[in-house]
Protein backbone atom coordinates (compact mmCIF):
# COMPACT_ATOMS: atom_id res chain seq x y z
CA UNK A 1 0.00 0.00 0.00
CA UNK A 2 1.59 3.56 -0.99
CA UNK A 3 1.68 5.70 2.31
CA UNK A 4 3.21 8.93 2.23
CA UNK A 5 6.32 8.27 4.57
CA UNK A 6 5.88 10.64 7.78
CA UNK A 7 8.07 13.95 8.60
CA UNK A 8 9.68 11.49 11.62
CA UNK A 9 10.11 8.52 9.69
CA UNK A 10 11.78 10.43 6.93
CA UNK A 11 14.52 12.57 9.25
CA UNK A 12 15.07 9.08 11.04
CA UNK A 13 16.22 7.16 7.83
CA UNK A 14 18.06 10.48 6.88
CA UNK A 15 20.12 10.40 9.93
CA UNK A 16 21.50 7.17 9.28
CA UNK A 17 23.40 8.78 6.63
CA UNK A 18 25.99 10.08 9.54
CA UNK A 19 27.90 7.86 11.63
CA UNK A 20 26.45 9.17 15.13
CA UNK A 21 23.25 8.59 14.62
CA UNK A 22 24.22 5.21 13.03
CA UNK A 23 25.83 4.13 16.41
CA UNK A 24 22.89 5.62 18.13
CA UNK A 25 20.03 3.26 16.86
CA UNK A 26 22.37 0.48 15.61
CA UNK A 27 20.63 0.69 12.73
CA UNK A 28 22.07 1.30 8.51
CA UNK A 29 21.22 1.68 5.32
CA UNK A 30 21.50 -1.28 2.89
CA UNK A 31 20.84 0.59 -0.89
CA UNK A 32 19.72 -0.97 -4.12
CA UNK A 33 18.19 -4.28 -5.41
CA UNK A 34 20.89 -6.49 -5.43
CA UNK A 35 22.32 -6.02 -2.00
CA UNK A 36 19.07 -5.70 -0.46
CA UNK A 37 18.19 -9.40 -2.08
CA UNK A 38 21.52 -10.69 -0.84
CA UNK A 39 20.65 -8.95 2.95
CA UNK A 40 17.57 -10.53 2.58
CA UNK A 41 19.18 -14.05 2.54
CA UNK A 42 21.25 -13.07 5.07
CA UNK A 43 21.78 -13.52 8.95
CA UNK A 44 21.36 -9.70 9.55
CA UNK A 45 18.05 -8.68 11.12
CA UNK A 46 16.03 -6.34 8.81
CA UNK A 47 13.66 -3.69 10.32
CA UNK A 48 12.27 -2.29 7.06
CA UNK A 49 11.95 -1.92 3.49
CA UNK A 50 11.18 0.61 1.37
CA UNK A 51 10.55 0.22 -2.23
CA UNK A 52 8.82 1.36 -5.40
CA UNK A 53 5.23 -0.36 -5.40
CA UNK A 54 6.28 -2.39 -8.63
CA UNK A 55 9.34 -3.91 -6.92
CA UNK A 56 9.05 -7.58 -5.02
CA UNK A 57 11.00 -8.58 -2.15
CA UNK A 58 10.42 -12.30 -0.65
CA UNK A 59 10.49 -11.67 2.75
CA UNK A 60 10.86 -15.30 5.30
CA UNK A 61 11.06 -13.28 8.30
CA UNK A 62 8.75 -11.73 10.50
CA UNK A 63 9.15 -8.31 11.92
CA UNK A 64 9.97 -6.80 8.83
CA UNK A 65 8.06 -3.59 7.57
CA UNK A 66 7.58 -2.93 3.88
CA UNK A 67 6.65 0.31 3.03
CA UNK A 68 5.73 1.06 -0.38
CA UNK A 69 7.27 4.98 -1.72
CA UNK A 70 7.14 7.08 -4.63
CA UNK A 71 10.18 7.66 -6.46
CA UNK A 72 11.11 11.43 -4.44
CA UNK A 73 10.71 9.52 -1.30
CA UNK A 74 12.88 6.74 -2.32
CA UNK A 75 15.29 9.62 -3.28
CA UNK A 76 15.03 11.84 0.02
CA UNK A 77 16.07 8.64 2.04
CA UNK A 78 18.86 7.77 -0.12
CA UNK A 79 22.35 8.56 -0.11
CA UNK A 80 22.58 8.41 -3.80
CA UNK A 81 21.77 10.55 -6.60
CA UNK A 82 19.77 7.67 -8.63
CA UNK A 83 18.12 5.52 -5.75
CA UNK A 84 17.69 1.72 -7.26
CA UNK A 85 14.16 0.89 -6.18
CA UNK A 86 14.56 -0.06 -2.71
CA UNK A 87 16.50 0.60 0.50
CA UNK A 88 16.45 -1.74 3.99
CA UNK A 89 17.27 -0.57 7.28
CA UNK A 90 19.00 -3.36 8.93
CA UNK A 91 20.46 -3.64 12.12
CA UNK A 92 24.09 -3.82 13.25
CA UNK A 93 25.07 -7.02 14.47
CA UNK A 94 26.15 -6.93 18.23
CA UNK A 95 29.45 -6.33 18.95
CA UNK A 96 31.07 -10.03 19.50
CA UNK A 97 32.71 -9.16 23.06
CA UNK A 98 33.88 -12.35 23.13
CA UNK A 99 36.57 -11.40 20.37
CA UNK A 100 38.04 -8.37 22.06
CA UNK A 101 40.26 -10.84 23.69
CA UNK A 102 39.83 -13.74 20.55
CA UNK A 103 42.23 -16.46 20.22
CA UNK A 104 42.59 -17.35 16.54
CA UNK A 105 43.33 -20.25 15.63
CA UNK A 106 44.23 -22.34 11.87
CA UNK A 107 42.82 -19.30 10.31
CA UNK A 108 43.84 -16.53 8.42
CA UNK A 109 42.64 -13.16 9.02
CA UNK A 110 42.76 -9.56 7.85
CA UNK A 111 43.52 -6.97 10.68
CA UNK A 112 42.86 -3.27 9.51
CA UNK A 113 44.77 -0.24 11.70
CA UNK A 114 43.25 3.34 11.29
CA UNK A 115 41.87 2.31 7.65
CA UNK A 116 40.31 5.61 6.98
CA UNK A 117 38.78 5.45 3.55
CA UNK A 118 35.39 3.82 3.14
CA UNK A 119 35.97 2.02 -0.42
CA UNK A 120 39.43 0.55 0.47
CA UNK A 121 37.39 -0.73 3.22
CA UNK A 122 34.36 -2.47 1.58
CA UNK A 123 36.94 -3.64 -1.50
CA UNK A 124 39.05 -5.41 1.26
CA UNK A 125 35.87 -6.87 3.03
CA UNK A 126 35.22 -8.01 -0.49
CA UNK A 127 38.12 -9.57 -1.25
CA UNK A 128 38.33 -11.31 1.93
CA UNK A 129 35.50 -13.25 1.22
CA UNK A 130 36.40 -13.69 -2.62
CA UNK A 131 39.39 -15.73 -1.35
CA UNK A 132 37.78 -17.18 1.90
CA UNK A 133 38.38 -15.14 4.80
CA UNK A 134 35.99 -15.21 7.08
CA UNK A 135 36.96 -12.26 9.46
CA UNK A 136 38.31 -9.04 9.11
CA UNK A 137 38.80 -6.61 11.85
CA UNK A 138 39.26 -3.04 12.12
CA UNK A 139 41.23 -1.09 14.61
CA UNK A 140 38.60 1.99 16.81
CA UNK A 141 39.93 4.73 14.99
CA UNK A 142 39.30 3.13 11.16
CA UNK A 143 36.51 4.20 9.69
CA UNK A 144 32.51 2.74 9.93
CA UNK A 145 31.98 -0.25 8.60
CA UNK A 146 28.06 0.89 7.93
CA UNK A 147 28.67 4.08 5.95
CA UNK A 148 26.83 3.72 3.01
CA UNK A 149 30.15 3.79 0.56
CA UNK A 150 31.30 0.32 2.49
CA UNK A 151 28.63 -1.38 2.49
CA UNK A 152 28.03 -0.38 -1.06
CA UNK A 153 31.77 -1.44 -2.20
CA UNK A 154 31.38 -4.30 0.25
CA UNK A 155 28.58 -5.94 -2.77
CA UNK A 156 26.94 -8.07 -0.25
CA UNK A 157 30.43 -9.65 1.32
CA UNK A 158 29.64 -7.36 4.61
CA UNK A 159 26.51 -9.84 5.28
CA UNK A 160 28.76 -13.04 4.90
CA UNK A 161 32.36 -11.88 6.85
CA UNK A 162 32.54 -11.28 10.67
CA UNK A 163 33.51 -7.82 10.42
CA UNK A 164 34.49 -6.39 14.28
CA UNK A 165 36.10 -3.44 15.80
CA UNK A 166 38.58 -4.50 18.43
CA UNK A 167 41.49 -3.09 20.20
CA UNK A 168 44.29 -4.19 18.13
CA UNK A 169 46.49 -4.41 20.73
CA UNK A 170 44.93 -6.48 22.90
CA UNK A 171 44.39 -8.68 19.95
CA UNK A 172 48.30 -8.99 19.11
CA UNK A 173 48.88 -9.67 22.83
CA UNK A 174 46.43 -12.89 22.49
CA UNK A 175 47.68 -14.05 19.43
CA UNK A 176 51.34 -14.16 20.25
CA UNK A 177 51.77 -17.62 19.04
CA UNK A 178 50.76 -16.69 15.23
CA UNK A 179 52.88 -14.86 12.50
CA UNK A 180 51.60 -11.12 11.90
CA UNK A 181 52.17 -9.86 8.44
CA UNK A 182 52.51 -5.88 7.36
CA UNK A 183 53.30 -4.99 3.52
CA UNK A 184 56.02 -1.97 4.11
CA UNK A 185 58.24 -0.61 1.03
CA UNK A 186 61.79 -2.59 2.59
CA UNK A 187 59.89 -5.84 3.76
CA UNK A 188 61.33 -9.63 2.23
CA UNK A 189 59.65 -9.90 -1.09
CA UNK A 190 56.33 -11.47 -0.69
CA UNK A 191 56.60 -13.60 -4.22
CA UNK A 192 59.64 -15.70 -2.33
CA UNK A 193 58.95 -15.37 1.46
CA UNK A 194 57.36 -18.03 3.28
CA UNK A 195 53.54 -17.89 4.34
CA UNK A 196 52.33 -19.31 6.92
CA UNK A 197 48.59 -21.34 6.40
CA UNK A 198 47.38 -19.06 8.81
CA UNK A 199 48.09 -15.66 10.78
CA UNK A 200 47.32 -12.09 11.06
CA UNK A 201 47.41 -9.95 7.55
CA UNK A 202 47.71 -6.27 8.95
CA UNK A 203 47.03 -3.67 6.50
CA UNK A 204 47.68 0.22 7.76
CA UNK A 205 46.83 3.67 7.12
CA UNK A 206 46.73 4.71 3.30
CA UNK A 207 48.68 7.53 4.46
CA UNK A 208 50.85 6.15 7.26
CA UNK A 209 51.24 2.88 6.98
CA UNK A 210 50.92 0.57 10.17
CA UNK A 211 50.88 2.82 13.50
CA UNK A 212 53.43 3.05 15.70
CA UNK A 213 52.92 0.97 18.63
CA UNK A 214 51.64 -1.90 16.63
CA UNK A 215 55.06 -2.02 14.94
CA UNK A 216 56.37 -4.69 17.61
CA UNK A 217 53.63 -6.77 16.96
CA UNK A 218 55.34 -7.42 13.20
CA UNK A 219 56.40 -10.87 13.09
CA UNK A 220 57.10 -11.03 9.74
CA UNK A 221 57.86 -7.62 7.17
CA UNK A 222 57.03 -8.89 3.97
CA UNK A 223 57.18 -6.55 0.54
CA UNK A 224 55.21 -6.04 -2.91
CA UNK A 225 57.93 -5.38 -5.13
CA UNK A 226 57.87 -2.30 -7.17
CA UNK A 227 58.92 -1.92 -10.79
CA UNK A 228 58.25 1.45 -11.51
CA UNK A 229 57.45 5.14 -9.86
CA UNK A 230 54.67 5.23 -8.12
CA UNK A 231 55.50 5.46 -4.58
CA UNK A 232 53.05 3.13 -3.09
CA UNK A 233 49.72 1.19 -4.08
CA UNK A 234 46.52 1.80 -2.99
CA UNK A 235 45.73 -0.15 0.29
CA UNK A 236 42.96 -2.20 -0.96
CA UNK A 237 44.96 -3.12 -4.14
CA UNK A 238 47.99 -4.50 -2.30
CA UNK A 239 45.39 -6.06 -0.11
CA UNK A 240 44.64 -8.12 -2.47
CA UNK A 241 48.20 -8.96 -3.87
CA UNK A 242 49.19 -10.27 -0.50
CA UNK A 243 45.69 -12.15 0.32
CA UNK A 244 45.81 -13.50 -3.80
CA UNK A 245 49.43 -14.55 -2.60
CA UNK A 246 48.57 -16.17 0.59
CA UNK A 247 45.91 -18.41 -1.45
CA UNK A 248 48.59 -19.12 -4.73
CA UNK A 249 51.29 -20.46 -1.50
CA UNK A 250 48.61 -22.57 0.51
CA UNK B 1 50.07 39.31 -5.03
CA UNK B 2 46.43 38.65 -3.99
CA UNK B 3 43.88 39.66 -6.72
CA UNK B 4 39.90 38.73 -6.84
CA UNK B 5 39.25 36.59 -9.38
CA UNK B 6 37.12 37.53 -11.75
CA UNK B 7 33.71 35.83 -12.34
CA UNK B 8 34.78 34.53 -15.74
CA UNK B 9 37.92 32.80 -13.97
CA UNK B 10 35.98 31.20 -11.23
CA UNK B 11 33.40 30.45 -14.20
CA UNK B 12 35.71 28.86 -16.16
CA UNK B 13 37.62 27.06 -13.61
CA UNK B 14 34.06 25.63 -12.41
CA UNK B 15 33.13 23.89 -15.58
CA UNK B 16 36.38 22.24 -15.56
CA UNK B 17 34.35 20.00 -13.00
CA UNK B 18 32.62 19.14 -16.23
CA UNK B 19 33.54 16.39 -18.89
CA UNK B 20 32.29 18.12 -22.07
CA UNK B 21 34.08 21.54 -20.83
CA UNK B 22 37.44 19.72 -19.87
CA UNK B 23 37.16 18.50 -23.62
CA UNK B 24 36.09 21.51 -25.09
CA UNK B 25 39.41 23.20 -23.43
CA UNK B 26 41.43 19.91 -23.18
CA UNK B 27 42.36 21.25 -19.94
CA UNK B 28 41.78 19.45 -16.57
CA UNK B 29 42.01 20.65 -12.64
CA UNK B 30 44.86 19.43 -10.46
CA UNK B 31 44.12 19.61 -6.91
CA UNK B 32 46.31 19.44 -3.89
CA UNK B 33 49.84 20.11 -2.58
CA UNK B 34 51.29 16.60 -3.34
CA UNK B 35 49.51 16.34 -6.66
CA UNK B 36 50.66 19.96 -7.93
CA UNK B 37 54.20 19.46 -7.19
CA UNK B 38 54.27 16.21 -9.05
CA UNK B 39 52.66 17.83 -11.95
CA UNK B 40 55.44 20.72 -11.88
CA UNK B 41 58.26 17.84 -12.32
CA UNK B 42 56.16 16.16 -14.91
CA UNK B 43 56.03 16.48 -19.18
CA UNK B 44 52.20 18.15 -18.75
CA UNK B 45 52.08 21.32 -19.85
CA UNK B 46 50.80 23.83 -16.67
CA UNK B 47 48.37 26.87 -17.62
CA UNK B 48 47.83 28.41 -14.04
CA UNK B 49 48.23 27.63 -10.46
CA UNK B 50 45.75 29.35 -7.91
CA UNK B 51 47.56 28.64 -3.89
CA UNK B 52 47.14 30.19 -1.07
CA UNK B 53 49.39 32.99 -0.29
CA UNK B 54 51.39 31.23 1.84
CA UNK B 55 52.03 28.42 -0.24
CA UNK B 56 55.38 28.07 -2.42
CA UNK B 57 56.38 26.38 -5.70
CA UNK B 58 59.03 26.70 -7.89
CA UNK B 59 58.04 27.18 -11.47
CA UNK B 60 60.56 25.66 -13.91
CA UNK B 61 58.83 26.76 -17.23
CA UNK B 62 57.44 29.68 -19.13
CA UNK B 63 53.94 30.49 -19.08
CA UNK B 64 52.58 29.25 -15.83
CA UNK B 65 50.28 31.85 -14.43
CA UNK B 66 50.59 32.22 -10.76
CA UNK B 67 47.33 33.45 -8.69
CA UNK B 68 47.30 33.86 -5.42
CA UNK B 69 43.59 33.19 -3.82
CA UNK B 70 42.01 33.29 -0.86
CA UNK B 71 40.24 30.04 1.31
CA UNK B 72 37.12 30.86 0.47
CA UNK B 73 38.04 30.91 -3.77
CA UNK B 74 39.98 27.86 -3.40
CA UNK B 75 36.61 26.03 -2.33
CA UNK B 76 35.11 27.60 -5.50
CA UNK B 77 37.37 26.15 -7.53
CA UNK B 78 37.76 23.03 -5.89
CA UNK B 79 35.61 19.51 -6.26
CA UNK B 80 36.78 18.93 -2.68
CA UNK B 81 34.90 19.86 0.16
CA UNK B 82 38.35 20.92 1.87
CA UNK B 83 40.84 21.62 -0.95
CA UNK B 84 44.42 21.69 -0.03
CA UNK B 85 46.10 24.85 -0.69
CA UNK B 86 46.88 24.43 -4.63
CA UNK B 87 45.07 23.40 -7.84
CA UNK B 88 46.41 23.77 -10.84
CA UNK B 89 44.85 24.03 -14.68
CA UNK B 90 47.18 21.37 -16.97
CA UNK B 91 46.69 21.05 -19.98
CA UNK B 92 45.53 17.65 -21.37
CA UNK B 93 48.04 15.70 -23.49
CA UNK B 94 47.81 15.77 -27.31
CA UNK B 95 45.93 12.26 -28.43
CA UNK B 96 49.30 10.53 -29.88
CA UNK B 97 47.58 9.42 -33.14
CA UNK B 98 50.33 7.15 -33.89
CA UNK B 99 48.54 5.38 -31.35
CA UNK B 100 45.10 4.89 -33.07
CA UNK B 101 47.17 1.75 -34.74
CA UNK B 102 49.77 1.34 -32.94
CA UNK B 103 51.81 -2.20 -32.61
CA UNK B 104 53.04 -2.95 -29.14
CA UNK B 105 56.59 -4.91 -29.02
CA UNK B 106 58.64 -5.97 -25.85
CA UNK B 107 55.96 -4.78 -23.67
CA UNK B 108 53.19 -5.09 -21.25
CA UNK B 109 50.25 -3.33 -21.78
CA UNK B 110 47.03 -2.44 -20.10
CA UNK B 111 43.77 -2.14 -21.64
CA UNK B 112 40.70 -1.29 -20.21
CA UNK B 113 37.44 -1.74 -21.70
CA UNK B 114 34.02 0.02 -21.22
CA UNK B 115 35.69 0.97 -18.03
CA UNK B 116 33.24 3.12 -15.98
CA UNK B 117 34.52 3.82 -12.36
CA UNK B 118 36.96 6.57 -12.18
CA UNK B 119 38.47 5.25 -8.63
CA UNK B 120 38.83 2.14 -10.53
CA UNK B 121 41.05 3.71 -13.96
CA UNK B 122 43.15 5.95 -11.21
CA UNK B 123 44.08 2.75 -9.27
CA UNK B 124 44.45 0.73 -12.59
CA UNK B 125 46.87 3.28 -13.58
CA UNK B 126 48.48 3.78 -10.31
CA UNK B 127 48.84 -0.36 -10.06
CA UNK B 128 50.30 -0.38 -13.64
CA UNK B 129 53.02 2.31 -12.58
CA UNK B 130 53.99 0.34 -9.05
CA UNK B 131 54.78 -2.68 -11.98
CA UNK B 132 56.57 -0.64 -14.32
CA UNK B 133 53.23 -1.05 -17.05
CA UNK B 134 54.45 2.42 -19.16
CA UNK B 135 50.69 2.03 -21.36
CA UNK B 136 47.62 2.36 -20.40
CA UNK B 137 45.23 1.93 -23.15
CA UNK B 138 40.78 2.75 -22.73
CA UNK B 139 38.33 2.18 -24.69
CA UNK B 140 36.12 5.24 -26.34
CA UNK B 141 33.06 4.69 -23.70
CA UNK B 142 35.74 3.96 -20.62
CA UNK B 143 35.33 7.15 -18.20
CA UNK B 144 37.11 10.18 -18.74
CA UNK B 145 40.46 9.85 -16.79
CA UNK B 146 40.57 13.58 -16.23
CA UNK B 147 37.94 13.61 -13.76
CA UNK B 148 38.97 14.91 -10.77
CA UNK B 149 38.24 11.65 -8.88
CA UNK B 150 40.71 9.46 -11.26
CA UNK B 151 43.51 12.20 -11.57
CA UNK B 152 43.19 11.78 -7.23
CA UNK B 153 43.26 8.44 -7.08
CA UNK B 154 46.01 7.77 -9.60
CA UNK B 155 48.17 9.66 -7.45
CA UNK B 156 50.61 10.95 -9.87
CA UNK B 157 51.13 8.06 -11.87
CA UNK B 158 48.97 9.63 -14.13
CA UNK B 159 51.53 12.29 -15.48
CA UNK B 160 53.93 9.35 -15.77
CA UNK B 161 51.84 6.39 -17.34
CA UNK B 162 51.03 7.26 -21.01
CA UNK B 163 47.22 6.72 -20.85
CA UNK B 164 45.38 7.00 -24.54
CA UNK B 165 41.74 6.53 -25.91
CA UNK B 166 41.64 4.27 -28.86
CA UNK B 167 39.36 1.76 -30.71
CA UNK B 168 40.22 -1.30 -29.48
CA UNK B 169 39.05 -3.03 -32.00
CA UNK B 170 41.58 -1.62 -33.81
CA UNK B 171 44.11 -1.93 -31.15
CA UNK B 172 43.64 -5.67 -31.33
CA UNK B 173 43.69 -5.94 -34.84
CA UNK B 174 46.86 -4.59 -35.36
CA UNK B 175 48.50 -6.81 -32.20
CA UNK B 176 47.24 -9.92 -33.68
CA UNK B 177 51.12 -11.16 -32.92
CA UNK B 178 50.68 -10.50 -29.27
CA UNK B 179 48.46 -12.66 -26.67
CA UNK B 180 45.61 -11.02 -24.81
CA UNK B 181 44.87 -12.03 -21.44
CA UNK B 182 41.37 -11.37 -20.10
CA UNK B 183 40.40 -12.58 -16.47
CA UNK B 184 37.32 -14.95 -16.48
CA UNK B 185 35.06 -16.76 -13.88
CA UNK B 186 36.07 -19.89 -15.72
CA UNK B 187 39.28 -19.27 -17.00
CA UNK B 188 42.77 -21.03 -16.63
CA UNK B 189 44.07 -20.78 -12.73
CA UNK B 190 46.73 -17.43 -13.60
CA UNK B 191 48.63 -18.43 -11.06
CA UNK B 192 49.78 -21.57 -12.48
CA UNK B 193 48.92 -20.67 -16.17
CA UNK B 194 52.40 -19.43 -18.65
CA UNK B 195 52.23 -15.79 -18.41
CA UNK B 196 54.27 -13.97 -21.26
CA UNK B 197 56.56 -11.11 -21.04
CA UNK B 198 54.66 -9.30 -23.19
CA UNK B 199 51.22 -8.90 -24.04
CA UNK B 200 48.03 -7.03 -23.47
CA UNK B 201 45.93 -6.95 -20.37
CA UNK B 202 42.30 -6.63 -21.11
CA UNK B 203 40.30 -5.24 -17.93
CA UNK B 204 36.48 -5.56 -18.58
CA UNK B 205 33.22 -3.18 -17.14
CA UNK B 206 32.61 -3.91 -13.72
CA UNK B 207 29.51 -4.93 -13.66
CA UNK B 208 29.59 -6.33 -17.55
CA UNK B 209 33.19 -8.74 -17.80
CA UNK B 210 34.82 -7.79 -21.59
CA UNK B 211 32.96 -6.71 -23.87
CA UNK B 212 31.23 -9.30 -26.42
CA UNK B 213 32.62 -7.90 -29.63
CA UNK B 214 36.20 -8.20 -28.76
CA UNK B 215 35.86 -11.80 -27.01
CA UNK B 216 37.23 -13.27 -30.23
CA UNK B 217 40.47 -11.06 -29.52
CA UNK B 218 40.75 -12.63 -26.07
CA UNK B 219 44.11 -15.46 -26.66
CA UNK B 220 44.49 -16.70 -23.11
CA UNK B 221 41.14 -16.37 -20.85
CA UNK B 222 42.81 -16.48 -17.05
CA UNK B 223 40.87 -16.51 -13.86
CA UNK B 224 41.78 -15.78 -10.10
CA UNK B 225 40.69 -18.95 -7.88
CA UNK B 226 37.67 -17.94 -5.97
CA UNK B 227 37.59 -19.87 -2.35
CA UNK B 228 35.02 -18.14 -0.62
CA UNK B 229 31.37 -16.56 -1.16
CA UNK B 230 31.68 -12.99 -3.14
CA UNK B 231 30.34 -13.03 -6.63
CA UNK B 232 33.47 -10.85 -8.28
CA UNK B 233 36.69 -8.91 -7.46
CA UNK B 234 36.94 -5.38 -7.73
CA UNK B 235 37.79 -4.56 -11.04
CA UNK B 236 41.46 -2.55 -9.52
CA UNK B 237 41.84 -5.37 -7.16
CA UNK B 238 41.81 -8.12 -10.13
CA UNK B 239 43.72 -6.09 -12.61
CA UNK B 240 46.85 -5.37 -9.28
CA UNK B 241 46.56 -9.45 -9.04
CA UNK B 242 47.04 -9.94 -12.78
CA UNK B 243 49.79 -7.38 -12.73
CA UNK B 244 51.48 -9.09 -9.48
CA UNK B 245 51.43 -12.38 -11.00
CA UNK B 246 52.76 -11.29 -14.27
CA UNK B 247 55.61 -9.24 -12.04
CA UNK B 248 56.02 -12.26 -10.48
CA UNK B 249 56.85 -14.59 -13.17
CA UNK B 250 58.71 -12.57 -15.31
Amino acid sequence: MLTMLSKTQLSFLRSLHQKKFRQTYGKFLVEGDKLVRELLTSQFKVDAIYKLPNAHYEIRNRGVEVFDVTQDELSRISTHENPNQVIAVAQMPAPDIEHQTTVIANELVIVCDNLSDPGNAGTIIRTADWFGITKVFFSLNSVDIYNPKVVSSAKGSLFRVKCHYLDLKNLFLANRHLKAYGTFMSGENIYTAPLATHGLIVIGNEANGISHELLPFITDRISIPQFGKAESLNAAVAAGIVMGEFARKN
